[in-house]
């Protein structure tokens, strides 16, 4: 059998990622999305949502280390966590890895996505079996719209791209609740695409987030399976300089990683010429 | 029409890139391999060789600023500059953008691909109307071996991957002959393949040039159609300390690019996990 699995680029659809595919191991339409798990040649098992790669085996820890471990080491005491989105539990493993973190909330809309998770990936969704993991099946900007008594440190947008059930998660009004909910000194993460196919999107985010935010801006990392093999991060910190860091904290030998390392921390926020915020304004 | 180009990354055979083509321009067998030019909707125009990309339009300048600005940099002062292969003129262009570089020897084997890049590619091969250039069709294994006047200031291995006529071009001897050419302050850069798909090549490359040269290691970056969208560059200092570069220098503003600046310069030297040289001994 010579099957492939292939994801064009989103905006252009004129390039894109192919993998060969040992066989389909799930397929449904959850009342959100539809969820498919492939085993690859390649990369292990793989999610896709609607069609666009989430994750596999191989390279997950790309995604979920950068998205996790930066905000992690830019607060100075990361105790509670909101993740909005994230229903494979990659994100909450990696966030789980801080012993300073008391509590984790997870918000997924698509309850499908966990189940299945817990499934296929159940060295992803390990997390799952964290006490200090409290998950609602539930849809994230409602949580944050209506959230009053809980404040948290760090908020983390791990959400599927603005299409579909995430369009939501991209606007100024779901970030000004996540900027209420956060305590003083806080921190908001959000994937934010690939720059380089989609700066409009990525530039969106951080506009919206220097509007609400003290300080705001994008990171990036490699990322293999995901459009150009790179995936840029937006942030916004509340009452925290995110370039004055913990250097003692970040060494933490503790804490395993694959990709993430102090070096690489810094080197994150080091943009690229043509994702500088100078060249929006010319 | 509904034609797509696809390469398979070349060790696995298991996950490519494809691209929508609109037509191709051109097709030939050269003595010493097979050269292709196409016309894709997103990239522009692009060249393969043997059926692996080399260069498009739109995104040949992360590898090509790359490969250059960070060795030109290292060095105090480059003044004469040797590039083996780039017979497309890209990695010519970028060095040539330094006004301190007198002289620029470029030892291309494949005569085609410089006559190929100067008709289909004008904005890239620009740098052949440049006086401080002088092209020789020659092996440049041969060349470093036979080379006994010149000494250079900075030698960049432009090269094709490790299969095929670059084969040559990754060995010890080959490297000690680089260094042998290099003047008493001197850097020598290489392609280094994928690292992510072929950490083996990288971590050979960077063993063999530690063994002859006074530093060496890795440095990386983002080049959206190699594979996973990435690029290692392995590099070999003599006399200099590849950190201590001239940080004034680094700012020069006259020179324009579109991927490398100071802060990319740093950050490239940031090495993944999974990439650092403890790996290797574990």
């Amino acid at each position: 059998m010579n099957l492939w699995f292939t994801e064009l680029e989103f905006s252009y659809k004129n390039v894109g990622l192919t993998l060969k595919i040992k066989k389909q191991l799930h397929h449904e339409e959850t009342p959100y999305q539809v969820l498919d798990i492939f085993e690859t040649f390649h990369y292990g098992k793989m999610m896709t949502l609607d069609g666009i790669i989430q994750l596999t085996e191989l390279d997950e820890f790309f995604y979920h280390e950068m998205i996790s471990h930066v905000p992690l080491f830019m607060h100075p005491n990361p105790q509670s966590v909101l993740i909005i989105g994230g229903g494979d539990g990659g994100t909450a493993r990696e966030v789980l890895k801080h012993n300073c973190v008391q509590q984790v909330d997870m918000i997924e809309i698509d309850e499908q996505v966990i189940a299945i998770s817990k499934r296929f990936f159940w060295k992803i969704s390990e997390a799952f079996n964290d006490d200090r993991l409290k998950v609602q099946v539930a849809d994230g900007i409602k949580y944050a719209a209506e959230c009053s008594e809980k404040k948290y440190d760090v908020i983390i947008i791990d959400s599927s791209d603005p299409v579909g059930p995430a369009v939501g998660l991209f606007t100024s009004d779901f970030y000004g609740n996540c900027y209420r909910i956060l305590k003083e000194q806080g921190v908001v993460i959000a994937q934010a695409g690939t720059f380089w196919y989609q700066p409009d999107e990525a530039r969106d985010v951080r506009s919206k987030l220097k509007e609400i935010f003290d300080y705001a801006d994008l990171y990036w990392s490699i990322t293999p399976t995901y459009p150009a093999g790179q995936m840029t991060y937006a942030f916004g910190c509340k009452g925290i300089n995110p370039y004055e860091f913990d250097k003692m904290r970040i060494q933490d030998k503790t804490i395993k990683m694959k990709y993430y390392n102090p070096d690489i921390h810094m080197a994150a926020f080091a943009l690229p010429t043509y994702m500088l915020y100078e060249n929006d304004k010319a």
